[in-house]
């Protein structure tokens, strides 16, 4: 049995820390559990095959008589994106802002969980009981519209958690962040503060949204004939919205391109958060209806992703949409930390079919920078700092901003998935930590591959495969067919015969050898094919191809 | 036969243009070709177990004899790195100022080549024939020492060649570059420049190395308590010359960590490339010696890259360096494009060691910038613009700076690797290709991992490999063992034991069906297998695992 303190409030981040994306956290009272968010990860470089990555949830599942429901922050991947399989274990109400249940319905659906999922949607300023606890939703911008920052109420005080925002004087859409809100609850007392640290290390202020809708006029101004493409995040509907403004302002048509932007598009649309002129918006079979200079096209694929819309138009295998000398390609994003050699090469790629790229002033940070950050720090003057949704860098850079605000460095906290913090008004301690992760989907499969699985994918990446095959009589042991090698992703077989056919004498020998001496051990007949024809193999190339010898027995 | 002009002189990048790195451009004139350059890449991210790529020689190889030498223009692994495995079947003289001889030597003598080349070390100023060429070299900056622009003169005309070049008025070793030897040439009339295009898309002008010094400097006041670490290029001589000078202001030892580090350091330094004051530089062994206030670590691994000294510092896996709390890092060096998340997660490491990690102002590029290729074109003046070094995104924005400067569209080159562009008086025009290309060096393997083992190894990364052996009786075709299955890189299959179960089954039934019907053409019973297992296991899974049948007879 755990030991709960009960006169304290208990935090435990069971994801994104280490894993960029993973955003899930627990508040636990008592007998009361909620969690804030429930993201998914796109998996790191080295686990091969992996499509995507979500979070260990045991804790939950092992508490789960105390789970009173998920409060979401706003509708991103890294935030909602792990409901579907969570849910399947662990079904208790979903609570968010209209747009936020707006886009996890799409996602439930897609699942087939729809009608077996509570979601109830909250406006900013309004608040919920969820069992010990009161959470108020609290106004806030970022790069997706109705984003919220959470005040938890708890019985042993509150806690301030900013989700993804940034501070926004003129947004596209809507309003301001809160900020008299927030302070007025700083002005309440605040335990911790739980703020976003994606820009901590990034000087000043991150500037407005409207910014970009101001390089979108100039550019389509100075391109007059040309077609516009213009490529950015399905999910900134404030950004789309701002491209449908500059292309009516022009008298130009838009076309939507990309499945998941014509999802969250329509979906935003119909809420009410896109404010899109007659005539506007036209079906992509109609593209060929208008002239280039009539045209805007707003599409997938600004971080590169390979199968995205524009990656297939750079690679000429999209269908509708042919690029050519004269076409003007926007990149109304920046390369997320990674992607930045598949962006070059779709850049390249457009560029060698004759389009103009336009990389710079087009996009702005949806994350608040340090001036921000002191900001919300100066509001809310919480006692404890606890720095949230970055890495560790991030993370630590918030800390020292929060520290030359005047918090002291006992009451900074660098947390890891895990842990669980233990916060009342006299300290807060790590006092345990519990069962976390990064759970792998590969197809269909949800945890079925782990590091052995991960190693050996490794391993067949780097040297490829030698299978040695031999057919042993079942009493006798003697040699009945083989020992044959086949190879793959190891060397072009054909250009390497002789190789091939020396690595074939070498194993020969070794079973025969291993025979004669009547071993009939059959792991250790393996273990000798492995170590002749491996040390072989090094000796000649410098590489280690995976060997797996198979015995049958007849 | 080939058919040349003799009255043209033919210029034919065999690399550097769509595979970044194989820096090697041919120039032939009648019966003499000399070659610019040798270098190597890194291999990109789909060239699964690749150490390094070399450019693909045929072309040379086919006009042996018309081959008079390579002319280096600086010592840097992308002009210098395949030099080893060419000279084994081109073993012509080469030609390079001081340093970047010293260098190549460095690479000789590992690859037990010293004995065998000729090589000539050339004064910037002095001139080389060689056949129908004069190569003069002429005096560049950038971030190695002693770089050239070539000045190549044949019958036909006038070629500048800048290599890598910065403008660096103030440079922290030897002269500036020499602007007035570009204008003196210019003024003689020159057919075509061939620039740097690294920095084509940044406006502006590159700052000088010296007032990285004034940050070390700077730095190091401000952290007086803390060792510093500073990690840079290994082959920026100038930068180490920098943090030696700032380290001996403040009465700091040296430490110098880094295999490759400690290779360029000491050639430079005993040609008299460095200027080390007395009892500065200590051994790693006498370090322990020194109070932390009282040392400098100058280190490789500025790229992140896991197997350099940082990395393995970050990873607590150095032998010598443990990081503390307290110890100031300097990144004195960007990403390359491809690094930033490897650089991220040293970032991090560090940090959470409790390191201050600093990133900001202790670098500049070695590469000209938008004025400065401005300024370069301003003097030279060609008739032709064939801009070198770079990803197509940049030569193309070198054409959009040399159309500014006047340069007609029809008299700008947009080549690609193999393009042969005869350039005369007359005219300029890409009269043929060549066979070119990136030869993949896998171990000691040069070129024996083509397509089909780099497909091969891209499948078993992602979903692993299913292998289903059997036995038949050689006249009968009877089954005598098997079919069996053995994965690997799969699913882990002590967990998923009835997908396995059941993947054994269909691959049984599948098989006896086969041999019921009479079926012996193994052909056909593996395209079965593959067919029946393959479809199970996606309808299963959603995946796609190899699937190698392997049959043997008795």
């Amino acid at each position: 049995m755990r030991n709960v303190n009960n006169s304290k409030l208990r935090i435990i981040p069971l994801g994104g820390l280490e894993q960029i994306g993973l955003n899930i956290t627990a508040f636990e009272f008592e007998d009361s559990i909620i969690v804030v968010d429930c993201g998914l990860a796109f998996p790191e470089d080295d686990m091969l095959g992996i499509d995507l990555v979500i979070p260990d949830v045991t804790y939950l599942k092992d508490n789960l008589s105390k789970v009173k429901g998920f409060v979401i922050t706003h509708g991103h991947e890294d935030h909602i994106g792990a409901l579907p399989y969570v849910l399947k274990e662990i079904n208790v109400p979903i609570y968010g802002t209209k747009l936020t249940i707006g886009l996890i319905d799409n996602k439930l659906k897609e699942h087939g969980l729809l009608n077996n999922t509570k979601r109830k949607v909250i406006q900013h300023g309004q608040s919920i009981n969820l069992g010990a606890f009161r959470i108020e939703f609290i106004k806030t911008n970022h790069s997706i519209s109705d984003a919220s920052a959470l005040a938890i109420y708890s019985p042993a005080g509150i806690v301030v958690h900013t989700g993804d925002f940034k501070v926004d004087y003129t947004p596209v859409f809507g309003d301001a962040i809160d900020l008299q809100r927030f302070g007025e609850i700083g002005k309440k007392g605040v335990l911790a503060l739980m703020c976003d640290s994606t820009n901590a290390e990034r000087p000043g202020f991150t500037m407005s949204e409207k910014t970009v809708g101001k390089t979108f006029d100039n550019i389509i101004s100075e391109h007059k004939t040309s077609r516009i493409i213009i490529a950015t995040f399905a999910s900134n509907v404030d950004r789309v919205q701002q491209i449908i403004n500059s292309a009516a302002k022009f008298g130009r048509k838009v076309v939507i391109e990309g499945r998941s932007m014509v999802n969250v598009i329509s979906t935003a649309a119909e809420l009410g958060y896109l404010d899109i002129p007659q005539n506007t918006l036209i079906d992509i079979e109609q593209m060929k209806n208008y002239p280039d200079d009539q045209m805007v096209l707003i599409t997938t694929g600004s971080q590169g992703e390979s199968m995205a819309a524009l990656s297939r138009m750079a690679a000429s295998i999209h269908k509708k949409v042919h690029i050519k000398p004269g076409d003007t390609v926007i990149f109304s994003s920046n390369p997320i930390p990674g992607n930045e050699k598949a962006v070059s090469k779709v850049i390249n790629e457009l560029s060698a079919k004759g389009a103009d790229v336009i990389f710079q002033d087009a996009h702005v940070s949806g994350h608040a920078c340090q001036e921000e950050i002191k900001l919300i720090y100066s509001l809310v003057r919480p006692k404890y700092a606890i720095p949230v949704h970055g890495e560790f860098r991030h993370r630590k850079a918030q800390i020292n901003l929060a520290r030359q605000l005047g918090i002291p460095k006992e009451n900074t906290f660098m947390l890891s998935s895990g842990d669980v913090i233990e916060v009342g008004n006299d300290s807060a301690k790590v006092v345990d930590h519990v069962q976390t992760g990064a759970i792998l989907v590969d197809g269909l499969g949800v945890g079925d591959v782990g590091n052995i699985v991960l190693r050996d994918r490794q391993h067949l990446a780097e040297d490829g495969i030698m299978i040695v095959v031999l057919t042993l009589e079942k009493y006798s042991s003697q040699l009945l067919a083989g020992p044959d090698i086949v190879s793959r992703g190891f060397v072009y077989v054909r250009e390497s015969e002789d190789l091939m056919d020396e690595a074939r004498n070498v194993v020969d020998e070794a079973v025969h050898t291993c025979l004669k001496k009547g071993v009939t051990d059959w792991g250790k007949i393996k273990n000798v094919i492995k170590d002749s024809l491996g040390g072989f193999i090094w000796k000649k190339t410098k590489r280690d191809p995976m060997i797996l010898p198979i015995i049958m027995e007849v």
